[in-house]
């Protein structure tokens, strides 16, 4: 089993600090919602709905805080605080899906409280809003199972299967989204081994992915990302399965970078292609991919690896942390609501209404 | 301009180790065969062009070394040398070319000496074999400058140009072959941009590539190899140009590992993907990829960078050193005797004939 990723207790959440995984595991204590978007901007908390379950925590965190007094005051402070924490990773959808849900429960009790709150009214919030934020992370974990068995029945018989980065229990309250496919698609005996590409710069697939897999038991075996192609024609990989940031609401998915490439070379191969997420994931207001926003971090996470400096002083990198991947590369999208196949504008909103 | 990657004197190959650039530029002495063998399985040398070269004066030295007195001596000792070279990078046809060249004259010498060696026949087989390394070298740099000013005349206008692993400077002991096309192609004024392809594990292009391109003043940026896809979408790139291991008869092309994927994704975008290598770079006894053998070397270079671990202990890993890359992913191959598109076994054993 994987070790928790957010702790929510007395006023403090706990975060796992994924920097230090695989060697150890410890904890980032947060008592504020900046801490909690700090610890998101750093990468210790990474993973689009780990970081959504731990936004709705660091704003019941923040509103117990500050305590404002009046509604006029807590609609101020709530608002603040939404925005501080989606500020903290623009690309993951999941995040102003928790952070707006929180605001809307916040907004609801100054309208249902419109004058100066007592000490059992305060009370009542924090209660409020740890709730909503203990019911988001519920809501994950159980999509996670539902997307993992959905998956895991699109698997062939032997199935050899790949995976990007980490969409696995680290990256979510739950048994994780693509890794949850490929642990379920194990439990039910049909894969016999998978491939975890390492996922440069932030080598989530070596640190992350393997390491799970290997709690799991799952046969599992690391490639860098550009043996992809190789491993795939040679290995008999059968499914490729990665999770994603944001889906437009035509299916073009935003992910973390390289899923592009790795798409592009699964139809080459004919080998299926899915996206597995839950559906807070997918953004109905980006018409398509060209409306998500692709955050460049920095150059330094490309030249220097574990501290170690890997290109010449001066030299200029690149690091678009996510590519985004026509809907036209995906075989299906994979949610917790069932899997959606074709990949299009209408059977998705079919199924999200 | 790149520091001299073999200096020969004297008995004594002095070997740039690669291993250590972009840091610092330093020498192996070699003395024998097995030092420049040595060498090139620790991938202290690296190319397959520069391999051959290295493995010339190393055949030089082994024979220097030896002194054998008969016919019969020189035949066994000129056999053992060559097998001892063309085992350390059994991928590199160019070292294979190389071996089996000085073998040739080592086995004339004998030939034409059928009696027992005076000093002045085994100063002539020494001065003979030195000669002969040194015309390979010559003949190598010559075809470097040939290649890159053909693949120049290929590139547009502006040209936006991708590379992967290094088939540059370091590779050869001329302007390279990849980078050759590159720096020509600045030259003439139609390179706008290049990137390098940081190419995991062993970072060829972080280290080397980059690094030439900088000292060569070429506009140019560092990606991971996962990005390919995402910059050749949004960069405007409009050429790829790497080098090559081996080239089988029908064109397909053995290179490190990540260029079958970088094809396939050029082929995509309707990129055209260029292969820059000397002809002796083909292998016409190999009739496909298929006869290639990829030589899959040690998991740690995938687990470990510059000395520090990425991955859980007891991780497995792959480590195939190469991918295949079939001829009808290629746009052109371009060799010091013109360029050959489309690649089909016609065109080329026409080249080559």
């Amino acid at each position: 089993m994987t070790p928790p990723r957010l702790i929510y207790r007395n006023g403090t959440l706990r975060i796992m600090d994924q920097r230090l995984l695989p060697d150890r595991v410890a904890y980032i204590p947060a008592r504020t919602a900046a801490a909690v978007a700090k610890a998101t901007k750093d990468m210790a908390l990474r993973g689009a709905p780990l970081i959504g379950c731990a936004a709705a925590f660091g704003f019941a965190l923040e509103l117990r805080r500050l305590r404002p007094g009046t509604p006029a005051a807590l609609r101020a402070a709530a608002r603040r605080t939404a925005e501080l924490l989606k500020a903290a990773r623009p690309t993951a959808v999941a995040l102003f899906y928790a952070a707006d849900r929180m605001l809307a429960r916040a907004l609801e009790f100054a309208d249902a409280h419109p004058r100066p709150f007592g000490p059992a009214e305060k009370r009542r919030l924090v209660s409020l809003l740890e709730k909503e934020a203990r019911l988001i992370t519920a809501e994950d974990a159980r999509a996670c199972l539902d997307i993992g068995r959905h998956g895991a029945r699109l698997l062939p018989k032997n199935c050899v299967i790949m995976t990007h980065c980490n969409a696995g229990a680290l990256a979510t309250m739950g048994i994780g989204t693509a890794v949850g496919v490929i642990t379920e698609g194990r439990r039910a005996g049909k894969v016999k081994r998978a491939y975890a590409c390492e996922t440069r710069p932030y080598l989530q697939g070596a640190r992350l992915t393997v390491w799970e897999l290997m709690r799991e038991k799952v046969p599992s075996e690391l490639i860098t990302d550009n043996m992809a192609a190789h491993i795939i024609k040679t290995c008999g990989v059968n499914a490729i399965v990665v999770g994603a940031d944001r889906i437009a609401a035509n299916g073009d998915t935003a992910n973390k970078v390289g899923t592009y490439g790795l798409a592009i070379i699964a139809r080459h191969h004919g080998v299926p292609f899915y996206v597995a997420a839950p559906t807070p994931t997918v953004d109905m207001e980006a018409r398509s991919g060209d409306a998500i926003e692709i955050e460049e971090r920095s150059c330094g996470e490309v030249v220097v690896v574990k501290g170690r400096r890997i290109a010449p002083r001066k030299v200029r990198a690149r690091h678009p942390a996510f590519d985004v991947t026509p809907a036209g590369l995906i075989t299906a999208l994979i949610t917790e609501r069932g899997v959606i196949s074709p990949v299009n504008v209408r059977n998705i909103g079919a199924r999200l209404a």
